[in-house]
């Protein structure tokens, strides 16, 4: 089993990626999608525009209140993921769209309060509906994978209350892969891997010890930082590869599974 | 076997239509829903607001570019379909949320060029992505009601190339329940039932014997047209009931099962 997320930056082409799920000819694999970009857009258009938060630790996230969850459920359930079925069926793949709220496939606990840097100060912010991801039920999953389909599935997780929870869609593809018993989880973003002198592509790290994750985060920039927490949590539970890749390759499922990016085992 | 449509109109209470899906204690069935006033709003807010065209024969229906498209997408299949699964989740309700897209469900041909009417000319249209049903499948549907989650889904259909196609929300509804076998179609709006003079509600239509369904065409007004037409083909296709009901009622499905709307049969 495989899970394969494809990141929604810019650049990155579904077309070419709906090709390579189509001519994937080995085990089965479920995708998981993002839809950053196509959010920012949305929002920004809505005048109400992303804003991004800092956490204690120094990690970015969006800040999202009831508004920006409507446009998250437009941007990623919506337009991103019945795109990409659509692509998918036209290559013949039997796929169907998902959120993680479905079938309840992600329960998430939202962080009520916020602690969040501003410049040299810890501040208090409350209204945010992100979280973190409390159980995995991948039985939806298999039954579709058992019955020929292909589960294309993105966040947001089900809340407590049935309110759409913002995950990080690096983490659910993470707890997926361990829930699923994945041997591999391929990440695909828009750039060839996890890069010593970020944004210099000649400098690629190609393999990374597992036991030696998490000393690479001080490497990692910007939405990397979350990948590289992805990988560490899909290694905890079990999976034994995690493989960052490029999503511009011509085959980027094939590519990554030919070892082209950062593996990590 | 039901299905069961909640139109998208204002004023309809999706908390309670979800309480009712969770109390319901009969045979098996399958949700269908609507999105129109959501996808007016927000392609009115995205500054490319909505336009009708009325056809030939008289029928008024949205013109749908491929933006309306990427738009409705994000009205029908983001925002409201993932909404309507929140507040099932939270019912108990194991609740998926589907596109007709989604596992080829239903496919539809787009009609490349369309004949509408302008005042008292006929003129010809191109561009537009809406298309009529062409065939169901409903395997992933029964697979999901055989293993105990409800399918909750909406329009569009899936075209030739993969592309999202604008099909009426009550005429997929009709297609499902001919395929399904479904023994009772109900449509619920935000009125109760037709009406011989809309919009006065003491004009409610008790009872249609099947074969006069059509002579009814001429009390319907605006959106109630096109659920006339659902409902004749729900019949044709060899459901044995039909029920226009009130989306507002306290148990909306058991209100409308105990034959209060308007019932053809």
């Amino acid at each position: 089993m495989l899970v394969i997320k494809i990141g929604g930056p810019a650049g990155i082409d579904y077309a070419r990626f709906a090709r390579a799920c189509a001519t994937h000819d080995g085990e089965p694999f479920v995708v998981v999608h993002g839809g950053n970009d196509e959010l920012d857009r949305l929002s920004t258009a809505l005048n109400h525009p992303p804003k991004t938060i800092v956490s204690e630790s120094g990690i970015s996230s969006r800040f999202s209140d009831e508004q920006t969850m409507d446009h998250f459920l437009m941007a990623y359930c919506g337009k991103t993921n019945k795109r990409l079925v659509g692509l998918l069926q036209k290559n013949g793949v039997r796929a169907v769209g998902l959120s993680a709220m479905d079938g309840g496939i992600a329960r998430a606990k939202r962080k009520d309060v916020l602690r969040v840097r501003e410049g040299n100060k810890i501040k208090i912010l409350r209204g945010d509906h992100s979280g973190k991801i409390s159980s995995i039920d991948v039985r939806l999953l298999l039954m579709l994978l058992q019955n020929g389909f292909l589960p294309v599935l993105c966040p947001p997780a089900l809340g407590e209350n049935g309110e759409p929870i913002n995950v990080d869609g690096d983490r659910l593809s993470a707890e997926l892969a361990g829930a699923l018993g994945a041997h591999t989880m391929i990440l695909l973003s828009n750039v060839p891997g996890l890069l010593e002198k970020f944004p210099d592509e000649t400098s690629l790290i190609h393999r990374i010890p597992r036991e030696k994750i998490n000393a690479y985060q001080s490497v990692a920039q910007g939405r990397m930082k979350k990948k590289i927490i992805g990988c560490a949590e899909a290694l905890d539970k079990g999976v034994k590869r995690v493989i960052l890749a490029d999503a511009r390759a011509e085959n980027p499922i094939a590519n990554a599974l030919l070892g082209n990016g950062t593996v990590i085992e």
